[in-house]
């Protein structure tokens, strides 16, 4: 997906919102953790039973309720990784749900990968064509020879880690580079290999007041933005220092969405939350 | 494991070698790649077709010929998530063959994750329980809220990138932190919420002449040293540089063993290159 397409969801949705799919079987709802007893569910012409089934039932609500007031889903892959092989047979599934019934969504592997050449290679593989994502986050420690791999694929995005929304974020995040905070160099680092129709930067929403100085050095490029809701960041702050004249943001909420509601009515209750969330 | 165990093994096998379990069906030999043609192989209770059949065929052999030779084995996540969920059984049914068979090695899942804490907690989970693996490396960026929650299990081990043995490493590594290069800062700090008996550190042999200097703040922690072999660095300089009294060094080496020879004599050129390195 490119950049226009992504700009013209927006507009069409007037939201800007990501949400993310971090499944976690001990906060669903009761009437989706009970499906894990009920026998085998066929879900895009696989059969899932146990936590499996729970994740994809919870997966399909949880898209059908948003998906008219989001642009993007971003899985995080700890919380498929830990169901082991089951669990990445849910993500997959969710995946081709996705891909098949809301074309239009933009899909983020919330992966945050790292490593030499030839095995990012491998990684950008695994995110791009052994499953189907417009883009993988990547954490950017190794440098640049870490990344470019994943820049080889037109239409596809890096989203490199640049200031997170963690407690911890500033421990190493603002070390000192060329008299530049640590984030700061590797955005404008990243810039330079890269341009705006393949790069992305995490830039956590905890940090709202520093969103105005970062547009002043990297005008162009998307934001990803976590942090907002669960975490305590404002998507009204986001939306007014960080938009750009191509929208220029996607702005997460995970847990704040999909757990807002425990009953049988949790998936309403999700999209009222995704409605209310970073649109305007 | 915990450090007792490792350090009786380096000294029976009198060896610091980590092989690399970096599977790519493309480089391995023909024979192993025909296999993929050849129906179906039940191993470790599963079957497996296709590409997956040559990946756990090639571990086994690699396996089984150079586990006399090593204390360690550590697949990289991505050779095994680029096939997909093939691929991540085959890393499964490679895991507790090893476990099953070899049960004094030490088992390095080289994924290097990081994320906010409650997403470290699911990686941590993913590897320590979903996956029986000792150890799981780690990337700093995010601070150390993204490393504690795998310091949680005891007798598993964190491996912390530190200097890394990529053409790009100095990029970041070299950012500076109240006067220390940051990759110092991150094993100084690293250090100061875990023990020798819970962290390593990851430290590229293309960079020995830094070994010394890196043994004097950091006498006691186990060095995960990559880079020897196809990268270029010296195992014997690396056990002069870097071992310690409790042994203190895994030398890493992949391509080097796993693809030396692509005839049918592969395994034995593998164990007699695998004999050759890091043994004292």
């Amino acid at each position: 997906m490119n950049r226009e397409d992504l700009y013209r969801q927006i507009q069409a949705k007037r939201s800007m919102l990501c949400v993310g799919l971090d499944v976690d079987y001990a906060k669903m709802p009761e009437c989706i953790r009970n499906l894990a007893e009920s026998g085998e569910l066929m879900f895009q012409g696989q059969e899932f039973r146990g936590t499996a089934r729970s994740i994809v039932e919870f997966n399909k609500a949880i898209v059908d309720a948003t998906a008219p007031h989001c642009i993007a889903y971003k899985p995080n892959l700890a919380f498929y990784e830990c169901y082991g092989i089951d669990g990445m047979r849910a993500l997959d599934a969710t995946v081709d749900y996705i891909r098949s019934r809301y074309p239009e969504i933009f899909l983020i592997a919330d992966a945050k990968r790292g490593d030499i050449g030839n095995t990012a290679k491998m990684y950008a593989r695994a995110f791009f064509e052994t499953m189907d994502f417009d883009a993988v986050t990547v954490a950017p420690y190794m440098g640049a020879d870490s990344v470019t791999p994943f820049l080889a694929y037109k239409d596809r995005w890096t989203i490199v880690l640049a200031l997170t929304s963690n407690a911890s974020a500033a421990q190493f995040q603002m070390a000192e580079k060329d008299g530049r905070p640590l984030y700061r160099a590797v955005m404008e680092e990243m810039m330079g290999i890269s341009n705006p129709d393949n790069m992305m930067f995490v830039v956590g929403a905890t940090k709202a007041d520093k969103l105005a100085e970062i547009r002043s050095f990297c005008p162009d490029n998307f934001l990803l933005v976590p942090g907002v809701g669960a975490q305590g960041g404002s998507a009204e702050e986001v939306m007014q220092y960080g938009a750009n004249d191509k929208g220029g943001l996607l702005i997460n909420s995970s847990r704040g969405i999909l757990y807002a509601d425990n009953t049988r009515d949790f998936a309403s209750v999700a999209a009222e939350k995704a409605a209310a969330t970073a649109s305007f």
